[in-house]
């Protein structure tokens, strides 16, 4: 399994296809060629100084007589932890406020409208450890807590929405754990929040034994710049969860993510991208970056030794589109900003038929339902 | 856009990338790496003389202690018409059947169980000219048609389960049309019948013109070899439409096809890839191959030109599993057989939370339904 030795899939083909192959490959699995961003050169200085990459990408629609296009620039943030998993809480969230603001600095000067950092940013993603202590200390209010505060001030500076996948203690209902996203508008106050829906119980991934899933439906914010939805992580296997979003009219859907190579990194080009297809709608697929090592030794429930890392995050972030096509991806080994410049316009509902499957689907989660089997 | 002349993705990616790369592209691409079957001689050897490719992998699941493997072998077939479109029909019938009894016959030779030809394999796909005659000539019964009784004796001759999309004369209620997979027994007993549930309203798509959404749900039929359903071509863009064939049971999800470069050639490693990944399911994607020439010229609701040909059919056909994994596509431009071993054991659900999901559903679908969206 590859680790931050093999730089991307995007690379790989651009250094070794003779051109007319690589356009058809291109072709095929990219979609529709994107025209590359014209970024200003003082962002690409300060993303070289900053030390992380830096790409832009444009989605064009057709023009139209009644609307005009409806432009919006995203971002999307990849990171490692800047810090070594043990070291004291408090310099770690620090820290990673630190990398971010940088980031969200050159985000600024690209003219970005909407950013979008992973899953849990503020911490190391140690559900792994099934330890409670010291990580259920990154938790934090999503109305109030320092890091809700530090994107205000983010969102507010740059007339930016900033969307902010924290740990969430929410401490109005008996002090619990979620995992949360918390919009931000761009008047620096905050729009609400949204939870994870649907939570992984394979691998690794323990976050079962942390927090429930999301009891907060699918709700989608309407932000200056168009309608955006947050489908974390998981979430992105269950094409229910992104229909309801679209259903409820998000344009955009942000898909933060902490995921590894072995479990998923074939499913990664595939899902976010047929959500992107299946719901007309763009959706921007986040993963963060490197491994990260505990202090304590775990076992993974397959047989093996104790460890002490989840794995190598495999990042290649990437924007999908309505139209099938999709941004190359981010890195997978270095910290990362990807621009995309999406027209709405891109975004147009098709015949859906969803009488019958509301009909079907309440018929199917009866109790006494029968499946519609066929024998000789 | 390629035509004929671009062999296939896979053949490009093996022919120029060196072997450590072309591994993680795999890996990234394609998930677990699939052995390849150990096929008989004569059965490559009778594929050479009818000049059609054979291609096979393996599936594996992990060893159980209570259920055995659950060993099917599938059979997927792609192939152009054989004689020009404006031959005469019943001509074009007997050649196709004769096209289609060769490729069985090595179906067999490589123990194939159940076997899925393309979306109305009896004819041209002339929809794209909105002409009713002679091509409504081509409709036949589902139940007692001559191409119905030639699947019977193949299926009974090879103790085969054949899936044979065609275009549906329902002469039992009112004459009407349907695009129609007709499944047939391995006894010879045609055990049923299934319809397209989404038609394409968009480019030289013009099936709406012909026949209307298919009115049977969701059938899925239980075979000595497994439970399998059939998606027929454009409902692959329709996770709605995967997931009621699997909640019915389905473990193979057939998806005879016809669709063309421009349009879907990006979206094809996609679609019915997710569906398997997201249904824990195995999909079998199957697309017809070359360019099918009309006698009369027709214009695409595009502005542009009037033409005689629909596109550049791109065949690529393949199976994907639940894990991820998927085949090679075959050829884009060859007549091909694809066979896969699977084991059905890879089939396994996870959680869904479709209780919500129906609750959600059923109120989105009110004429009064207010969607969640959170302004400032």
């Amino acid at each position: 399994m590859a680790g931050a030795e093999w730089k991307s899939l995007e690379e790989c083909l651009e250094k070794h296809l003779p051109l007319p192959d690589l356009q058809e490959v291109k072709r095929v699995l990219y979609g529709k060629e994107l025209r590359k961003l014209d970024l200003p050169r003082e962002a690409f200085e300060a993303a070289s100084r900053e030390d992380f990459e830096l790409q832009g990408y444009a989605f064009e629609a057709a023009e139209e007589q009644l609307r005009r296009p409806r432009i919006v620039h995203v971002g999307l943030v990849q990171n490692r932890i800047p810090l070594p998993a043990n070291a004291p809480v408090a310099e770690q969230v620090s820290a990673l406020h630190r990398r971010i603001k940088a980031i969200v600095e050159v985000a600024a000067m690209c003219g970005v409208n909407i950013i979008c950092f992973q899953e849990a940013w503020t911490m190391p993603f140690a559900f792994c450890t099934r330890e409670k202590l010291p990580w259920t200390e990154f938790a934090e209010s999503a109305e109030d807590g320092p890091t809700t505060r530090f994107c205000q001030k983010l969102a507010k500076n740059h007339d930016m929405v900033v969307v902010s996948p924290i740990l969430e203690r929410d401490s109005e209902h008996g002090d619990v754990l979620w995992n949360t996203a918390v919009v931000i508008s761009n008047s620096g106050a905050v729009l609400g929040k949204t939870r994870k829906n649907h939570i992984p119980r394979v691998g690794d991934f323990n976050e079962s034994t942390y927090y429930m899933e999301g009891n907060l439906g699918h709700p989608v914010f309407q932000t200056q710049f168009g309608r955006i939805a947050v489908n974390i992580c998981y979430g992105r296997h269950h094409p229910l969860n992104w229909l309801m979003y679209s259903i409820n009219g998000a344009e955009i859907i942000f898909n933060p993510s902490a995921t590894i190579g072995a479990l998923s990194e074939s499913l990664w080009p595939i899902e976010a991208r047929n959500a992107a297809i299946a719901n007309h709608c763009f959706t921007c697929a986040i993963n963060r970056v490197g491994t990260e090592h505990f202090p304590n030794e775990f076992t993974s429930g397959d047989g093996k030794k104790a460890h002490q890392d989840f794995g190598y995050f495999y990042g290649s972030s990437y924007v999908a589109a309505p139209d099938s096509s999709r941004t190359p991806g981010l890195s997978r080994s270095r910290d990362g900003l990807l621009v995309a410049k999406l027209d709405l316009n891109l975004c147009q509902q098709m015949t859906g038929r969803y009488e019958m499957y509301a009909r079907e689907l309440a018929e199917a989660v009866k109790s006494n339902y029968s499946p519609t089997i066929v024998k000789e």
